[in-house]
């Protein structure tokens, strides 16, 4: 494995496990004002394709890093429009 | 060019332009409370490594899709900082 190889899949980890200490302070707070369910509902789509052409290439590093991704940016989004729309959490305007 | 490769151009693209409402929002609002630094920190490093990563193996859809999605969370970053070290925005309690 060269050094291209592992920078790469240093990358996939960091870009992976980022999303976890912003589930983990949505879940703690529920408090999701500042979030944007666009940037949210995008990156959840995007993160969703990545795992299918992971797949579709048979790349397991891809697919692992952008399906656990994917799950977390779930979770994310889920407790956002849950706040946004059950709870009724005023949105910050400009 | 074949499905995957539009798969794998779609992905990076959704992936790319994620941020933007995030970044326009929190321009907007001067609103961090609900963003988690930490998870915006990693992220930051992830993105600045794909760049990397993309100038390495001369891979220019890998290299633009990163790098315009480092600028973005380097945005949102900013802001972050600026609102919870500058203008002493009170974090989220859980």
């Amino acid at each position: 494995m060269d050094y291209i190889e592992i920078l790469g899949l240093t990358a996939a980890l960091f870009t992976t496990v980022a999303n976890i200490p912003q589930a983990v302070k949505v879940i703690k707070t529920r408090s999701t004002k500042s979030l944007s369910a666009a940037s949210y509902t995008i990156l959840f789509i995007g993160l969703t394709l990545w795992t299918v052409y992971g797949i579709s290439r048979n790349d397991l590093p891809v697919l692992l890093g952008n399906v656990i991704a994917a799950a977390l940016c779930g979770i994310i989004l889920g407790v956002k429009l849950w706040c946004k729309y059950v709870s009724g959490e005023k949105e910050e305007s400009a």
